[in-house]
Order: structure tokens, then sequence, then C-alpha cells
């Protein structure tokens, strides 16, 4: 007898069937004896495709009109599933962010939550219906509709599970939890049973694409239980919650991302003022870098390194284009393909060998490392695209992460996706 | 100098290039000094699809969840919209029902409109904004969405026209206006420049389709004047407006409508009661009963004939295959194949000789009346299908209403309707 609040991404609603599904696994919880409310996301690719109408109108679609377009995604998914509860004899109710009360900062497009007020919930709870909740939008003080950015229906869940003090928020997706790396990755990787804010929050960041890390941040905060499992089965998937039971590991788990590009500027006058007039020219243009790596000094010239999201290449040329001549710095280069390889663990903080043995493991399989960096709980490294898969493995490997079991790799098509649905039922 | 309500159907915004054409009309128009207020449909085919959707989750959807999945269709829509005049440097704003104060009674899928506060349109105007509002929906005093039922869109438009005093409330579709007769049907048609309220209302609910005789109603009842035109040019249309200045026509127009059906009960005893007992089941079983003929009697049997709506059919054999049993009729059959053909003019009234001289007329064409009913200001015939258009069209001659030019018949293709409405800008 517990109070669920149970968020379903867009694959798990892309299609009447699938909803239908959705559909008997929350009915099926309330004839256990739960209670329980939904959230849900846009069907399928559905985003997508009113941002490629939108810009198929306006290269540049006013804040509040994209966020109001966008609102309609989850609007129509709610509906759906509203309809697939009654139809098999249960009572449903769909909300809406702003009947949901989830009001928000006015900041279209990537709205912060400020109030969560679950009162129409609670009361639907009450006459026995299953709320059914449109994640990814709020309303900010004028009554315009808000969206919470990319993954914000995990954020609109955790909000929901703290307002309404459910016992865990369970966010259902296609994989089974959160795993020591990504499984497609190392097959022998192990899914954690639990895993601490902290260690969930550096993964996420680190690249671990399993939980926003902007949700986790609000269930750290406030303390809301979170359970990441798979949609398709009925295991149970991985806890996130302060003080996991289990003994704590020196190394949780491995993420990497390949979403960075590194850009290196050559030849750089190595005189004051210059990195910063460089760095602050691309912080002006909204390039977020992350890693920054200066050469020993040569004959008054060096060579500096930075990686940033690929997403902000076409910004950081654009400030380089105009700065590398400002500053009479020599050239940049562009290399795309590169990986950051992150270890996260909270243990970390009491065992200083780590970093050693990381780059021990690294050496003797002749991987070379770009750069580095570290935060009390993580050590990231740069590795050579190429190297990646390779550099993961043996760090999982070292740091005794490997499962007894092999993960199945291969990529399950829709129909098998469908079959271990009607399965998990 | 005027202040135009501008309502557009769906085929109108169906595309993204059809949606920035209906831009740079409300742009134009603003150019023009006028000040502008949209309201849309949804895209194309939208509601059908969501109607669809809906159908393949639950055979029987909660009329609650059905409007707020419709309501989806107009948001769509309209931020779209909204999107395309910000693309052309002027400011626009989208407003759904609610926001735009539209509230209804809580008869989802076919509330009525018991009040209109257009504060937030009224201010959208004062700033310079163009409002855009979401066409088809509203909201009851329990703040949920509710829809107005098919066409509802036309009823959003004249409630806006009323409640911000607009000069004109101008419906946009696919035909240049009224014609005093189908011009598929009848190519030499002509079109109005104008008609009566009680005129236009007759035709609408007689079949003509160019208005949704419920916002004919509307603009009757509060004295709002009409613009019927067409999206894809810039002549003018047909004024819907109280006392016409043109001199008042015997015959305004006439309608054809082949969605209704006749039922003929066969063999039914002729004693008190009987058909009181047939038409209260029908009507029990939500049988709209239009026309009702009944034979002369024969050995104490008679026939009875009664037209309805296509779509009640499958009501009306359920209530008669329980029925006709019941009284000790014979037996009943089905003529799907009819035709309500109607003459329509104030000047009836004052015409004593309208319907002897229809009758003569189809006499002489060799056209059989299965049925005829009337009211003062309408005669309608019920045909065989396959008389329709010979009836209409000499009914069309008999009556004077030809025109000197003939109407081209053949069908627009996309392509030629995007031509044209490239030629109308």
């Amino acid at each position: 007898m517990s109070l669920i609040v149970a968020k379903f991404g867009g694959t798990s609603v892309a299609s009447p069937e699938r909803i239908k599904n959705v559909a008997k696994r929350l009915v099926r919880m309330k004839q256990e004896g739960h209670q329980v409310v939904a959230v849900v996301s846009a069907m399928g690719k559905t985003t997508d495709e009113l941002v490629g109408l939108a810009n198929a109108i306006n290269a540049n679609p006013p804040a509040r009109e994209l966020d109001r377009l966008l609102s309609t995604g989850e609007q129509v998914s709610m509906t759906l599933l509203a309809m697939a509860i009654e139809a098999l004899g249960y009572k449903a109710m769909s909300f809406t962010g702003r009947q949901a009360g989830i009001e928000t900062d006015g900041t279209h497009n990537k709205a912060k939550i400020v109030k969560v007020d679950n009162e129409r919930i609670e009361s639907a709870l009450a006459e026995g219906a299953i709320p059914v909740i449109a994640g990814f939008q709020g309303i900010d003080k004028n009554g315009d509709i808000t969206t919470l950015g990319r993954g914000g229906s995990d954020t609109t869940a955790v909000a929901v599970a703290w307002g309404i003090k459910a016992d865990v928020c369970e966010i259902y997706s296609d994989v089974e939890g959160v795993y020591t790396c990504d499984p497609r990755v190392v097959p022998r990787a192990k899914k954690l049973d639990q895993i601490s804010y902290d260690d969930m929050l550096e993964l996420a960041s680190a690249g671990s694409g399993v939980l926003q890390s902007r949700a986790v941040e609000f269930a750290r905060k406030w303390n809301v239980v979170i359970h990441s499992r798979s949609a398709f089965s009925d295991a149970e998937g991985t806890y996130v919650k302060e003080e996991p039971d289990m003994e704590e590991a020196v190394i949780t788990g491995i993420a990497h991302d390949t979403s960075e590009v590194k850009v290196t500027i050559r030849g750089v006058p190595d005189s004051t003022g210059v990195a910063a007039r460089l760095f602050s020219s691309l912080a002006g243009n909204m390039v977020s870098v992350d890693m920054i790596i200066q050469n020993i000094s040569l004959d008054g010239y060096t060579d500096i390194s930075f990686t940033c999201p690929g997403a902000d290449l076409p910004r950081a040329k654009e400030t380089l284009d105009r700065v590398v001549g400002e500053v009479n710095a020599r050239e940049y280069v562009v290399d795309e393909d590169i990986a950051k390889v992150s270890l996260v663990g909270t243990g970390m903080k009491s065992s200083p060998g780590v970093a050693a043995k990381a780059f021990t493991t690294l050496g003797e399989n002749q991987i070379n490392i770009l750069a580095i960096s570290t935060s009390p709980i993580r050590l990231s490294v740069v590795v050579d695209g190429a190297q990646a898969t390779q550099a993961v493995r043996c760090l999982h490997t070292a740091f005794g992460l490997d499962s007894d079991s092999v993960f199945e790799e291969k990529q399950l098509s829709a129909e098998e996706i469908a079959a271990k649905m009607m399965k998990g039922r």
C-alpha cells in the first residue's frame, strides 16, 4: 500500500498499443492496493515534429508561442492514457501542468518550477481516480504556459512526488535501471540496486542518459526517492536515495560522453590576459567550456586546448575566427572525435589512489590521456574517440565492477519490445 | 479603419505554406489600418485524426478527455499562425478558448457559450498585437476544457466579434460566399451580395454548408454582421445581416441535402395512439425525425414514412426492430437514396403562389415529390436522389435565379489553390 508517482517517457507511449500497456500496468498497481499518479511525456517523436513545424514557419519562433505549441504533445498523450485507463473500467482524470499546480518562473523553453500545489491531484486520488499529468509543462504567474526544457517530464514527476508526499517516484524507460557503465559498451556492466544522489548526479552530468540531472537535483534537494526501472519488465530497477544501504564502493560507475569536441589554439602569445581574453569571449558567446589544457610555454608561445559540447561548436568557431587574430595566435584546430570517460563514486573522497590507478590502467593499455578534470567524487579523462570503448572496459575491470553475467547487447526491434511488454504484464 | 474578426477554417491553415499566407493576409489588413483578431480551426484533418486516435484506444472515450484531446488541434494552429505573423515582423499573441474568455456550459463535445469576456484580447489589441484565438473551444465553470461541436470555430468567431464589438466577423473558406445554389450543381448559380439572418439560417439548416447555422443564430441574436468570403481571393463575398439593402426577392436561394434517409413502415394498424407510439419511441432513442407522411388508410391499415438524418439510421433501425412488432405493423423499408430540395426566401411570406409554381415546375420535369414540408420562409420537397440535380436546376431557372455567367465547375488542385492564394496577396 504505497503512494506511487509513475512517469512514462515518449517511447513507452509511442503508439495506441503501448499506451494501452501502460494503462494495464497502472491498473495492476491499483489492483495491488497502491495509489498511483501517472506522469507522461509526448508520444514518440512528437516534440521533434512540433519543433520542425515551428521552424518551417519561423526560423526563430517566439518562446511563448513555442511553449504552448510543444505543450500540446503531452496534452495528447495524457488524454489518451486517461481514455485507455477508463477503457479498462477504472476512473482516470488527466491534468495539464496548470491544472496539476506546477507553477514556474517565466523563462520560456526552460522554466524552473517555483511552486507545486497538487490540490486537484489529491482530490482526484481521494475520489479513487488515477490522475494522469502532462509532464514537461507548467504555468507562469501571468497564466502563460511554460515548458521545463528537454527531459522536463522527469522533473515534473519528482516535483509531483514531492507535492503529494509519494513514497516513491518511479521513472520508467527502456532500460532496467542505472548500470555501472553503459551495457552496450561494457557487456559485463552491472545494474546497481541503489545509488546516492551525489553519484547519480555526477553520472548524469557526465553523460549517463538514464535520468535527467535536473530531476535528480530536485530529488536530492527535497529528498524524493527515485526508482529507475524498465517499462517492459517487472524487474526491480535502481533506487536513487540518500545513504544507500550497501557498503560504499570506491567507484559506483563509469560514464562516457562522446558529445564533446576539443579545440586547440596554436601559437598563442604567452602574455598576461590572453587566456582571459579568449575564454571571456567564448563565455560571452554562450560556449560552455568544460576542460582547459595549457601546454608548457616555448619561446614565448604556447598551445591552449579546451573541450566544449559539440552543440556549442558553431558559436565557438564564430568566436575564434574573430579572436584568434586579435590576440595574435597562429590558428585553431578542432578535434570532434574525442570521448570523455568519467569514474564516479562517493567513496573516492577517502581513497586517494583512484587517479593513480586509473592513469596506470590506461597507460598499460596504450591509451593516451588528452585532458583531465576532477571533482571530489569524479575523475574525468578525455581520450581519443577510437579508444573510448577500450578505455571504459579496462577501467571497469580494473575497479572491480565487472558482473558475472554478460548483458545481451543486441538492439531490440519494435516488435521485440512489444512482445517484452506483453510478457511483462 | 475597422475592427475585424477574421476566422480561417482547417483548409486555410492545412500546411505551413498556407499558414504563412493567412499571416500575410492578416498583416496586410493591419497595414491598411484595420485592427484585426484571428480565429482558427485545427489544421486540415487534424480533428478527424485525433478522434481516430481516441477510438483506437477507447471505443467510447470519456467526453471530458475527448474535449481536451480535440482542443490541442486548434492550439497547434493558433501558435503556428502567431509564429508566422511574428516572422513578418508584427506582434502576435495566441489565446486558447480559456484565455480568450469563452465560457461554456459543461456539455462536453457540444458545449454552449454562456459568457464571453474578451479582456485579454482587448489588451493585446491595445498593445498593437494581432490576437490569434483557438476556435471551437471554451472552458466550463470547473475549469475543464469543452468543445463547441463540429463547426464550432464559426461560433467562436461570432462570439468574439460580439464580445469586442467588432464591425464585422469575416469567415474565410474555399468558396466566394453564399450562392443562390451550390455552384457545383447549378453552374448558373449567383453569388449573393447580402442575405438576411432568417434566410441564411434556413439555407444553412437545409443543407447549405457555407456557414454553421449555430453561428448564424448567435449572430442574429446579438446582431453581428458576418462576411462570408474566400480565403483565396480578395473579392467581396456575402454579407449576412438584418434588412439587406437589396429589394426583397421571393426566393433567395435553393439548398439541397442528400444526407437524409427515408423510412417507410408498412401495414400499420390505423388506430389511435399507434403513430404516437412509433414517434415517441424514435424520439426516445435520439432519432431526429424531419418529415412525416401518412398515406390514406385502406382496410384499417396504412403506410407511414418519415425522413431523418442518415447518421440516425442505426438508432432508427434499432428502435423499429423492436416497435414494429409491438404495434402489429408489417415491416419497414429504408430508402437511402433521396434528396431534400429547399426553396428559401423571406419574401415567400407575402407570395402565396410559390408552392404551386414549384410543384408545377417539378411536375413538368417528371420529378416525383416524395414528401413536403414548409416553414413561413422555406418550402422543402423530398425527391429521388437520381433526380436531385435536375430538380434543383429547373427550380433555379423557374424562380429567375440563373446568373448570366457560368461558374467554373472544376475542382481546384492544391497547387491551383496555392497559386490563387499567392495571386490574392
